[in-house]
C-alpha cells in the first residue's frame, strides 16, 4: 500500500449496494491511474471477491471474524478474505468494535497471511493499545466525528498530533491515518501535515453527488 | 425454490476459499442440469456477489446482520444480499445463533423484499417458535449430530416427526427442511417420508474427496 | 406468584443503587402487606442476594446468562440466581435481548429448578413465538413505549389484545403480562381488562417522586 | 490493596452458590486477619452487595457492563458496583473478554468513582496494550493454563517476565498480577521472584478440599 493513502471505505450504505459497489469502486480505480496517487477501496462484504477479481487497486475487507480456517457459518475467516483476492482489511471499526483478545489474535493471523491490517481507534488511549500490538496502521476516528460534515482535522487537530506523538514513542513502525469526517483536499492536506499517512473515509465519497469530484480534490491534496 | 430441495451450505471450509467456492458452486449446478433436482447454494458471505454472477441455480446468503440500509461497516444487511443476486437466505445457522427479536425482524424484512427464508432451529420447541414467526421453511438441526456421520434422520427420526408435526398444527403454511449428518441418498429419502421437503447438508458434500458424485447420489434421493 | 401482579424491574437506574435499592424494595413490600396485592421486585443485579434475604415478598432477577453452574467469570448462572434466594427471574428484557436457543434453553433449565420465568417480548409474532416454547409468563413490550408516558394499553389496546387472543390459541397455559409506559391505577385496570394477568413496569416506579403511592395507585387497580 | 495480594476470583463455581459464598468469603478474612497478609475475594455478581456487607477485607466484582447509570436491565454498572461496597473490579476476563474500547472507557470510569482496576490479559501483547490504557494492574493469564493443575510461573516463567519487562517499559504505573494455574505456597513465591505483585487464583481454592489450609499456604508465600 503506497502512502499516503486514501482509504475508501464503503460501508453498508445503500448508494453502494450491488452493481453500484463496482461503479464505485471503478471510479475509485480510474482516479487512482488519472492521478497517480493511492487509493484503496474497502466494498461490502459480499461484494468483496467480485470486486477484488475487478479493479486493479487494492481492495480491503471492512471487517474479519476468524483467523484460520475453523468451521462456522455467516462468519468471514482471513483465508477467505486473502483467497477473495483482498490485500488486506480495516479491524475494530466503530461500526464493529472488536475485543481485545480478538484484535491482536487478527493483526497477527493477518500478518502471517500478507494481509495488511488497519486497525481503528477512537482515542488517543486505544490508538497506543492498538498500536502496541503491531498492526501496519493505526486509524484514529473520534466516533462523534465520523459521518459528519466536520473533519478530525479541524474540529480537534490536537488528538491528531497526540495520536501520532504518542504511537511514535511506543511502536515506531507503526502508522497513523486520520479518519472521521474527511471529505475535502484541505482536510487530507492537514492530516498529512499532522504526521499521518493518509485519510480513512466513506460518507464524503460514498454520499457524495459526484464522488468523482471529491476523489479527485482528495487526491490532490495526497 | 423447487421442492424437494438440496441446500449445500459452504460454510468457511478451508475447501472452499476464493476459486474452489466458484469450483463447488459449478458442479452443484452441474448436478442440477443433469438430474433436474432443485440444488441451492450458500456460499462464503465474501463470495456471495461472485458465485451468484456465475452461476445459474439459486444462491443463498448463510447469514445477515441487518434488515435496511442502515449504515454499518462490516455488517451485511438484506439490501446487500438482494443486490448482490441472492435469492433467499439462512437465519440462526447453530453457527451463528440470532436474538429471538431480531430473527423476526429479518424474517419480517427479507419477505418485504422477496427473500426467501430458511430459519434454522435446534429442537422441536425453537422449530415452533421460529415456524411462529412465518418465514417459509425451518431447518432443523440438533447441533450434537452437525457435521458428524449419523444424519439425523437415523440418529432421532422421531424429532424430525415431531417437527414436522407441531408444525404442522402451529403453523401450517411453514415447511420444514432436515439438516445434520445428511450425507447419502437413503438420508434424504428418509427426510422426505418423515414429511421433510429436503435437507440442510454441509460436511457430506464440501468434504466429500468426490463432492459430485455424493451430489448425484443426493439427487438420486430426491 | 399471585395474580393478579405488579413486577417492579429496578433496572440499572441511579436512583436505586446500594441501599436505595433495599429503600425501595421495602418500600414494595409495605405496600404489598398494606394492600394485600402481589407485589414482585427485580433488584439490580449485584443486590439480588441481599434483598432476597431482606424482604419477604418474591424477587426476581433481571437476567441470567447460564443454565448450569458451568464455569464461568462475571456471568450468571440460574443455580446463583436459586441459590441467592430469587423466586424467578426475567428473560429476553428488551435492554438484555437474547438469542432464541438460549431463551429455550433457560425456560427448561429455570423450570428444573422451580424459577418462575418471564419473557419479554417486542411484538405480536415475537410474543407467539416465545410462548410456544413454555414460559410461565410472556410480557409483551412494544419497546418504542418503553420508559415513557403513555402506557401501551392506550397507546395499542390492540397489540395486547392480539398478543392475548394469540397466545390463548397456540399455549393456553401461557399467560401474558402487560408492560411498556404502565405508570398509573388506570393502566393497571385496562391491562386486566384487556386479559393480561398484570403489569411489568420499571421508570413509572422508581424515577417516582414518591414511589409508595404509586405503587399504591397500581395496587388499587389490581 | 496492600501488595502482595492474593485474589481469589469465586467465577460462577457451584461450590460457592448462596451461602456457600459466604463461607468461603468468611475463610479468606480469617486467613488474612491470621496472616496479616493481603486477600481479596470476587464473589459471583448475584452475592457481590451482601458479600460486601458482610467481610471486612477488600471485595471486587468478576465483572461490569457499563460505566454511568445508563439505563439498562440486567447489566452492571460501576456505580452498582461501587454502591454494593466493591473496591475494585476485574475487566476483560478471559471468561468475559471485552472490546478494547469497552476496557479503555471503563478504566477511566473506575477510576473517577475510586474504583481499583484489574485488567486480564492473555499474552505479552495484549498485556502492553492493557497496560497503555492505564488501569492499576494487569493479570497475565495464558488462557490454555487457566483452571489447569500447572502454574504459569512453572509453564512459561518466560512469559511472566516478558510481560514484566515489557509493562515496565511502556506503563511504568501499571502493576502485573500473575494468574494461571496458581495453588502452592512455590507458585506465590515464584509469582513475586519474576517481578509481579501478586496471584489472581480460582478453582486452586475454590475446588479445593480445604479452602483455608491452601490459603494459609498461598499467604505463606507472600
Amino acid at each position: 500500500m503506497e502512502l499516503p493513502a486514501i482509504v475508501v471505505n464503503f460501508k453498508t450504505y445503500g448508494q453502494v449496494d450491488g452493481d453500484k459497489t463496482l461503479e464505485l469502486a471503478r471510479i475509485c480505480e480510474e482516479v487512482a491511474k488519472e492521478t497517480g496517487k493511492s487509493l484503496i477501496v474497502c466494498p461490502p462484504m459480499v461484494e468483496l471477491s467480485r470486486i477484488a477479481k475487478e479493479v486493479s487497486i487494492p481492495v480491503f475487507a471492512q471487517n474479519v471474524d476468524l483467523w484460520d480456517g475453523s468451521v462456522q457459518t455467516g462468519a468471514t475467516t482471513l483465508s477467505e478474505i486473502k483467497a477473495a483476492g483482498a490485500q488486506g482489511l480495516l479491524i475494530n471499526h466503530s461500526e464493529c468494535r472488536r475485543k481485545l483478545a480478538d484484535i491482536e489474535f487478527l493483526i497477527k493471523g493477518a500478518k502471517d497471511l500478507g494481509l495488511t491490517t488497519i486497525v481503528c481507534s477512537n482515542n488517543v488511549e486505544t490508538s497506543k493499545a492498538s498500536a502496541v500490538m503491531g498492526p501496519d496502521f493505526v486509524a484514529m476516528e473520534p466516533p462523534e466525528l465520523i459521518g459528519g460534515d466536520i473533519s478530525v482535522t479541524s474540529a480537534d487537530p490536537g488528538i491528531v498530533e497526540d495520536t501520532v506523538k504518542a504511537i511514535k514513542g511506543l511502536a515506531p513502525g507503526v502508522k497513523v491515518l486520520t479518519g472521521a469526517g474527511v471529505k475535502t483536499k484541505k482536510d487530507v492536506e492537514m492530516a498529512i501535515e499532522l504526521g499521518t499517512f493518509g485519510v480513512l473515509l466513506a460518507s464524503g465519497v460514498v454520499k457524495a453527488k459526484d464522488p468523482k469530484e471529491v476523489l479527485l480534490s482528495l487526491a490532490e491534496g495526497c
